[in-house]
């Protein structure tokens, strides 16, 4: 495999290029024109244009990609994450052109990207599910029986959904019917598929995934969990590993199961098992993504194994170069995801240029990015900026080290979860491992930073001690000119 | 330990200061009025200037020092390297001056700090010495007889030289006399002491050095070896954890002696015990460093260990929290030094402005500097511009990554050992690990690094076959307009 493409864009295209040179593989970058200035086409050997943004006028469009491949002679691609990663018509594709796909098979991809598939396979290996309907039901009387065998509060939703949408939380038998209507007619409504899923609702549930790999010779191993639990809008921001709340024994009896669930589809590749945690710390299946993910890092680090590389090993037909009983977990290192989005707004996504934009550096701080001063955060695709990993002995010092790689950090001409990952990583029921998927609803609120004005004022009594202090006010010229570009810096070194 | 001075400037001062950030303690940075706009006195909570370069005017004078701590209420010092860190009759100052110094006693800074002191406090404990005279001579009929005895050929240095000056390598008898006159007197002149050493000359020397660590209760632990045998004018440029020629057997011995050169000063804080290695694997002491050394960024790397938090973990008095046997080495870092040196014309010194500085990232790369785009490489301090860490599993990765991160390092405007960096992670001598402290002399002349017109050419060539396979050359002007600018950087990439 001498050169490979790459069907991505931002800090997962650069990340992947990366380990592909320090392997001594040429690396092709595709774009899209919205791209066209972007890091990972300078980074790539070759680059090649495959038209206007948004997606599915460029990344999505599978033959654009095999077309990119046949003029650049590469002979293999990896897909990344999002896009067409999971997407079992492009694999499929990838194959009868004679390329080879970085990843997992199609009948894997088939099998776990559908909800009714994946249980059904899990279900073999006697993987714990959350207690409910096995099968997807539209009938509004099975489905209360189900409930009230199942127990309330439980949970209702749609087969075909994902990411939180299509869910309802049923707090007693009186309101099932009602809401089992309405959740029907919503799920014919946004997925043309009304089915649903009965299960018991959580109250407290914490995410854990297991990270699998798996070879073309038949061998799986896990590398541990990640802790995903701190998500706003049922989407993750903050990931660590190891999880705090995992015993060795929880850990390796969710391990197996990952395996399991990786072998009941023949899985090759970097894929992840989700769980979901209770507060009795029994653990549930939720499902398998057939891809490497966004928090892979946090795995790395605390392995030492590059997972991009360990795909494109198994990708030429390696075996795995260790055996499960071989890995070890050493530190404990974080992921806070960047996001071009405002804390105090709900989270909405921000855009506009990267007016300032300085990256935190020194021992156990990793920063994935995919931008420069002075670039824009397009309109079109997710806005996240960068991945802000850090790396330490214990998670005290991993949580210690991101927060001043938080006040390192300096971006402005844009809203960032910056101030929030400081919010988070001093927070003691973070602090305390204490915590579930409900931390934003229950902890977090616009206000809970501190604004600009009383940063700015904090800053300037601050400044003047400095002075004051002082034998010599030499710098003060300096860092008055400097006041502007760092504002936002010293604000998150401010944030209480 | 509220608040800490840090009396040094660039890339320490800034790693220094991140780690008494980590642990929650406030940093005072001092400066020169050269270094009004340097990183470092951003960084800090507070910055005091001490007056001008050159640094005896400012950074050598210890009472400035002291006064800056009084003015900003700093309860102890962390000197660096270099500077005063050595300086016994400093660290007696801070003492009197009811301060804390973040370093090791004044005794074990005297007695180390001093040839014939250092090797007869050594000697208590057998540590192998490079046979020869044991004390310092002047008298030539007495010097030849001990040569003479110790065999040809032999090294003649001067008892108060280092750095490699005042040393003189003596093939055959016959020459002695003249060899030892002329060195006599040139140590008079030069350091006002004529007094010399006599020993064996290793011709195929490696430099390893052991890395320890003392608490204040009379524990001390080594944290393994680090290879600086990559030397250019007698100095470190490359330098690696752990050695390549080392077994697990050697490693041991070569350790316990390094614990007990430390326990014969009953050393505390973090300290560096040198030893030449010759072509039969045996080792001999060279000296103690009584510092933090620009190369620990590679032990912490292999060990997980924070070393400056350990230094003021030991500071505070708190005992070291592991055995020796608790001690591992986990996986392989390299470290260049990014001088801003022309290789091509005998290493000499560059000065300018950083018109590009754009460092490299990504998993396994750490970047300690002190500079940012657009600062200036004063001519009043070491040229180093920043020390580029790469840390892999084993030793084939953290090269590879050496070299891709050197790729994606981009420098313009200033000549710098990127270019070197590379030059000697692709030498066969070096991947095969059988160097020693002559690699440059044998393997490397100006001329072994590609031109710039070679590389501009080989880019053009380069480009131009991109874009004759682009489907699409929106992507064109672009990169035109980025040529300038990435110059340096492909030229990196481009290197033979």
């Amino acid at each position: 495999m001498k050169k490979i493409l790459i069907a991505n864009r931002g800090e997962i295209a650069l990340r992947i290029m990366r380990s592909a040179k320090e392997m001594g593989i040429k690396t092709v970058a595709v774009y899209s024109e919205a791209d066209r200035a972007s890091l990972h086409v300078l980074y790539a050997d070759e680059a090649v244009c495959i038209g206007p943004a948004p997606s599915n006028q460029s990344y999505l469009i599978g033959q654009k990609i095999i077309e990119a491949c046949k003029i650049t002679g590469a002979e293999a691609i990896h897909p990344g994450y999002g896009f067409l990663s999971e997407n079992a018509a492009f694999a499929r594709l990838v194959k009868e052109s004679g390329l080879i796909l970085i990843g997992p098979t199609p009948e894997a991809m088939e099998i776990m990207g559908n909800k009714l598939s994946a249980k059904a396979a899990a279900l073999k290996y006697q993987i714990p599910m959350v207690p409910g309907t096995e099968e997807a039901i539209t009938d509004v009387e099975e489905a209360k029986k189900r409930a009230l065998e199942v127990g309330f509060p439980i949970l209702i939703k749609a087969a075909a959904g994902g990411g939180g949408k299509g869910m309802r939380v049923v707090e007693q038998p009186a309101d099932f019917e009602e809401q089992m209507q309405l959740a029907v007619s919503e799920a014919t409504s946004a997925f043309g598929d009304g089915s649903v899923f009965i299960e018991r609702y959580v109250s407290s549930p914490r995410h854990i995934e297991i990270q699998v790999l798996g070879d073309t010779h038949g061998n799986i191993v896990h590398l541990f969990e990640r802790e995903c639990s701190i998500q706003r809008r049922h989407q993750k921001v903050i990931e660590e590993a190891p999880s705090s709340v995992l015993t060795a024994e929880i850990r390796a009896r969710m391990g197996k199961c990952a395996v399991d669930v990786a072998r009941s589809v023949n899985y090759v590749s970097a894929g992840t098992v989700e769980f979901i945690l209770d507060e009795n710390l029994e653990f549930f299946f939720l499902e398998m993504n057939t891809r490497l993910q966004v928090e892979h890092p946090v795995t790395e680090m605390i392995t030492g194994l590059d997972l991009v590389k360990e795909q494109i090993k198994i990708a030429r037909g390696e075996k795995l170069a260790y055996t499960q009983d071989e890995l070890r977990i050493s530190g404990h290192a974080m992921e806070l995801r960047v996001y071009a989005e405002d804390p105090e707004n709900n989270f909405l996504p921000d855009i506009g240029v990267l007016q300032t934009y300085k990256t935190p550096k020194g021992n156990g701080v990793r920063v994935d990015d995919g931008f420069e001063q002075g670039m824009e955060i397009p309109i079109y695709y997710d806005p996240m900026i960068a991945k802000l990993i850090t790396y330490g002995k214990d998670r005290e010092e991993a949580i210690e080290r991101m927060i001043r790689a938080i006040d390192e950090y300096q971006i402005t001409g844009i809203q960032t979860t910056l101030g929030f990952g400081k919010f988070v990583m001093e927070h003691e029921a973070f602090r305390s491992g204490n915590f579930d998927t409900h931390f934003v609803a229950k902890h977090f609120s616009a206000g809970k930073l501190k604004t600009h004005q009383d940063d700015e004022a904090l800053l300037a009594a601050l400044m003047g001690t400095v002075f004051y202090k002082k034998e010599n006010s030499a710098a003060l010229g300096v860092l008055q000119d400097k006041l502007d570009s760092t504002n936002n810096w010293r604000r998150n070194r401010l944030v209480k």
